[in-house]
């Protein structure tokens, strides 16, 4: 199943290093683990500085290279944002580990005793972009499910990457865990992410992690199975009976709070018997806020601030100040629409009418759907599950916020006496 | 995120009333489902003379083209075998509908209420070879789990594969469901196959049946997330402690009770403390059925009859009488060996010690792993699961043996009043 002849001999040797590694994680207690976790957050606390230089020359090179603000922003860390995400890691202490859980358990009429129990994938690997503090958030979180992890982080922050990987293992060691239960392959550069696209048999799982088009790529190319956390075009409904009041907090909760964010709100529908009752305060109060309205016709008649919407904007996640706005003749315009343009994350509906509410929820095929609340709650720590490795889009294995336990498998333990089958 | 540009107008159209079909299906009732399964047993039980009439067709040119005896078996319908197959679509009448289960439940503290339920993945592309029962299997299986289904069979069973879907379509819109929840696409060839692999978007998730090669194929060639039902090269070790007479009916069980199964026996692995007294008996009760035994040195001097065992034979899965013994050093040994060359299917131990057990279902890393039971076990029907959709060596979504719930995915309905994120 490996297509062994695609990888590069160093590329195999790394991998079968993971694979080793995987091998005792798998069998560590949760107290070892945890002991791991703090080492590597007390050795993060203790290496401030030489990670603020190896970060200053990834910035130097960033500004040299033309990096945009926002991508420089993403590379650089601080004192503040090391401290941050040094608690980040002691945080997973305290989640349970998700490892050993029993998810059935049964016996057969012969009296085989059956339990399926969750277990760590095996190698885990991730290809991200310039953001080197998933190098730690991503090491951390395989640690805890018991998983070796092979990272692959943007070229661009390659030299905090290093360091940061050289802290881990140093604590991993010191710990007496495997240096190679974290590996980067930054050095193999651009054909090391094709190569382990390609490394069936030897990774597990891969985690994409950055832009749409990042994860866009890895999972049409890659040969390994992909856990994908997709894009939001997040729409709400406002429905004939929505209340005005939570109309207007969810639909500004849900744009403004956090808008660079994949459960922003980027679309609106209303229906256009409540259009005239629920739009010009609910625009208004986003307008205050500084969001740009980009509306179809009937929204812009009746609010005039609104600039025109455009057919690629439906399809867009702006993640930025800006919302899309839509009358429609019904709540079956509205569920056609987020049929046609939805990334299938999260979609809420402001309604007072029990039967609309139900045919929303059954009817919408995304990750999150939701009645009356803000699309900002599709989150792992508001959902409480502790740490969040993502928001999966995805149809298999994981479905909207994922947590530890998303990045396990299971096995099916069967011990019984002497029977066999009649 | 689809790959429209590989797919033909033809394909392109029946997959889109797949979705469509997929949006009713996914709101039907049990009722309407379990209606739907009836009305086509009736109609498989009403239209035998036509089925065999063009099964005969499929056989003639099967023989013609000089297909093996095997495969012409695996191709033939008779009056007995259509029976048992309406009588597998009554059966699933019975089974409980995972679809509207709440895998989880819970709160969040400001009062939203959560529930994770199951939901149809939506279109299911099912590719397999030339054994027309699976026409039905996978039809009435995707049926009562709320999924449309897009069937590519082998064209060695084109004309029974139509008449089945002809057959199944009246059925479905005779209970006011879609015809084109259930739809072939053998009339557009290999083609057809490799274009459905592309058919990201369109299609939910993959499921091929068949042999190795074509579920090899169809994993590293699909951009639609596959469900991966694999080979079985199933190992048991006899420890130092094994029971003798468990050691005898297990090992004989495994292998002989259905040798052509992907958890029937491959190969023994026998710890040397233990060989001189298990092995002249396991092995004799295994000659006694007609098992070729291929051993390595060490089983050779203590079983004469034994053949001698080729690097080959330790990653075969033979599907007949034959299994590979070995004579290992010590229990780690053992589990290396299964590294190794197992399929991760289903590994079995026969032992008395507590420590040697417990380490054998830790280190090894299978869909099922058994102590002192037969590999015969791994099946949905003995683990209570009434119908089997495969038994998955994957470990995303599903691993081992997968039942109607494996055929679902989930989604988060969130139910609020008014809140947004502070």
């Amino acid at each position: 199943m490996a297509v062994a002849s695609e990888l590069s001999p160093a590329l195999i040797s790394k991998l079968t290093a993971s694979k080793a590694a995987s091998i005792s994680l798998a069998t560590l207690t949760t107290s070892q683990k945890n002991g791991a976790l703090l080492a590597i957050a007390d050795a993060i606390d203790a290496s401030v500085p030489e990670i603020l230089v190896a970060n200053a020359h990834d910035l130097e090179a960033g500004t040299a290279n033309g990096l945009t603000v926002g991508l420089l922003d993403r590379l650089t860390f601080d004192a503040t944002r090391l401290a941050n995400l040094s608690e980040a890691v002691r945080d997973l202490v305290k989640l349970t580990d998700p490892v050993g859980q029993v998810v059935h358990g049964m016996d057969m009429p012969n009296g085989v005793h059956l339990a399926q129990v969750r277990v760590p994938f095996g190698v885990i690997g991730a290809i991200y972009e310039a953001r080197p503090n998933v190098t730690v958030d991503i090491a951390a979180l395989a640690l805890k499910s018991g998983n070796a992890v092979v990272l692959r982080g943007g070229s661009a922050a390659e030299n905090s990457n290093r360091i940061l990987v050289d802290i881990i293992q140093g604590a991993l060691v010191a710990t007496g865990l495997p240096a190679e239960a974290v590996q980067t392959i930054d050095e193999l550069g651009r054909e090391g992410a094709r190569q382990l696209m390609a490394a069936r048999g030897y990774v597990d799982v891969l985690i994409p992690r950055g832009s749409a088009s990042l994860i866009n790529t890895v999972v049409l190319e890659s040969k390994v199975p992909v856990i994908e956390t997709g894009a939001g075009v997040v729409h709400i409904v406002l429905d004939e009976s929505a209340n005005l009041e939570w109309a207007i907090d969810i639909v500004h909760n849900s744009k403004v709070q956090r808008p660079s964010v994949c459960n922003a709100l980027e679309t609106i529908l209303v229906l256009e018997s409540a259009a005239q009752r629920l739009l010009p305060f609910v625009l208004e109060k986003l307008v205050t806020s500084g969001v740009t309205i980009h509306g179809d016709e009937r929204t812009r008649e009746i609010f005039s601030r609104a600039v025109a919407v455009t057919e690629e904007d439906w399809g867009t996640e702006h993640m930025s100040l800006d919302v899309s706005v839509r009358v429609v003749a019904s709540l079956e315009e509205a569920i056609e629409h987020i049929r046609t343009y939805s990334t299938h994350h999260t979609e809420s509906i402001i309604t007072n009418d029990v039967g609309n509410a139900e045919m929303f929820l059954a009817q919408v095929d995304s990750a999150v759907v939701m009645v009356n609340a803000s699309t900002r709650f599709t989150d792992g720590g508001e959902f409480g599950f502790g740490a969040e490795v993502g928001i999966s889009t995805q149809k298999l294995h994981a479905r909207g916020p994922m947590g530890l336990a998303e990045l396990t498998s299971t096995k099916w333990l069967v011990r019984g006496s002497g029977q066999i089958r009649g």
